[in-house]
């Protein structure tokens, strides 16, 4: 039989990656309320924001008084992606005490996104740590276009390699692994695990699969199978892909959840709360969400769907 | 590493079980042409339309024209679906070659859906059965409710079993297993195909998943690696659930060619046509398709989806 890890950690990511890439603009009060909501619901990790200059993207102008306003659980890691070291002090100011640091596996797509060369990101990263880790706080290492850049196509697995065992080594805590465009397949998950985890422990890593060909969740179950226990989500799939109407963006939290739970997996999670959560969120952005779970439980009959 | 079979088959489902749930309504000229553009793509199993009563399924009321009406490429297996003995002679009138008669695995669905007792079924699919192969046709066996029963919760492997041997020991050539509301699991299919490998050769098994929950890819993987190449799918997801909009129905069989070709499996299929023919269905049901290779590829810009 499969074997599958008895307990998996699920980072929500909806509050940051989710909203960055949403239409709605949701208030400060409404986000509060939603994160509120995320941490009744049992989730003990979530991307709370991103402290990246508002002009870069206003939808999360509002960081710091979200982070200022949330309840924190003790317990729960709440966490900020932050770009250079004056988002850090920001972050650090309201008293953040897990941040995510970003780069590409790509040189064109870390080119086009942060505009320096990899190379030339690795200094900005570790200078980022290394005040980080003064501080106490957890880094996460997101590393995007990991399974396909958007200008190169597939990327190499010794490519993703370098740059993730580079962030390890400059004190990054755990990579995040990102099919930024959501082009990953099981066979080539399966094949770029199989190399990191000759270098890298289970434990480092986590999953962050988009679901715009579908495969996220197919994808997910490969690395469970090698012993991934780390899985990156957002609510409702929140967030989708700015430039495809209704294409599917960051895996649903709902949508793994249920995967999760009918494969005997625990996440500490409530469902019935996440769906309230759920709820909560498809009021605030005011249309129906992306993913499977809520298109079941929000449309009305849903659990009916009866067909041949 | 994985192992996973080098061929796949894919049945392709939509003009029957996809249509049937579709709310538009198509020409017979239209559905001819759609069908015709599904040979072109390479598919080499079509099920063409259902021989039940037209009060039953209005949709589908033109069955023998549609099948009349097609260009049927030599190699090519054009089916279609039969309730009995009056549909399976209409049937074969107008020269199919290949039918399929259904039942459910759960007692209650099984009653409300053809008012019988499975053990009522048996025998009309028995004299079914029978007749088709006097006829030289391939009979498949669709069972229903394989993975949960919308009255009934979960199925016991144990009853599926005694169905699927039931209708082999009848003459049935394959059993099709559905997820008719798509509830499976990973670690459930792994735990029902397991039971049914046992006791009956997985050529003789296909996989009939509902993308209701979104899993349905992820468990046509786990019935890849058990050895299973034979996948029921729909293009662009056609049908969906009547009662939940927007929810997915069928796996779509463009969302599962991009695993398999990514995984490299072969099926035979021109993607580029299979594109074609899916621009094709979307004109002619006039609304967006539920797949996401269809939101990927017929969405402005869809291919340059890039995000954190």
């Amino acid at each position: 039989m499969m074997n599958l890890p008895k307990e998996v950690t699920i980072w929500e990511v909806g509050p940051r990656d989710g909203l960055q890439n949403e239409p709605a603009r949701l208030s400060t009060e409404q986000k509060i309320a939603w994160i509120n909501s995320l941490t009744e619901s049992g989730l003990t990790h979530i991307e709370v924001s991103s402290f990246v200059s508002p002009r870069w993207i206003p939808q999360l102008a509002d960081a710091a008084e979200v982070f200022a306003g949330i309840q924190k659980k003790a317990g729960v890691v709440y966490s900020a992606l932050v770009p250079n070291q004056q988002g850090l002090e920001r972050a650090l100011n309201v008293g953040v005490k897990a941040v995510a640091v970003f780069m590409s596996a790509s040189e064109t797509h870390n080119k086009k996104n942060i505009n320096k060369t990899i190379d030339e990101t690795f200094p900005v990263l570790r200078d980022v740590t290394r005040t980080a880790k003064m501080h106490q706080a957890f880094v996460r290492g997101y590393v995007s276009t990991v399974f396909g850049c958007p200008y190169e196509g597939e990327v190499s697995a010794e490519q993703v390699l370098r740059v993730a065992l580079a962030l390890l080594d400059d004190g990054v805590d755990e990579i995040s692994l990102g099919d930024t465009i959501g082009v990953a397949t099981p066979l080539q998950t399966e094949r770029v695990l199989d190399r990191l985890l000759k270098e890298i422990p289970a434990e480092r890593l986590a999953l962050h699969m988009h679901n715009t060909r579908g495969t996220a969740l197919a994808n997910l179950l490969v690395g469970l199978t090698m012993g991934i226990t780390k899985i990156d989500s957002a609510l409702g799939g929140l967030g989708g892909c700015p430039y495809a109407p209704g294409a599917s963006g960051n895996v649903a939290t709902d949508d793994v959840l249920y995967m999760l739970q009918g494969s005997g997996i625990q996440t500490g999670i409530d469902e019935g709360k996440l769906l309230q959560s759920l709820e909560l969120l498809q009021n605030s952005v005011g249309h129906a969400l992306n993913s499977h779970a809520s298109k079941v439980h929000l449309a009305q009959g849903g659990d009916h769907c009866v067909t041949m």
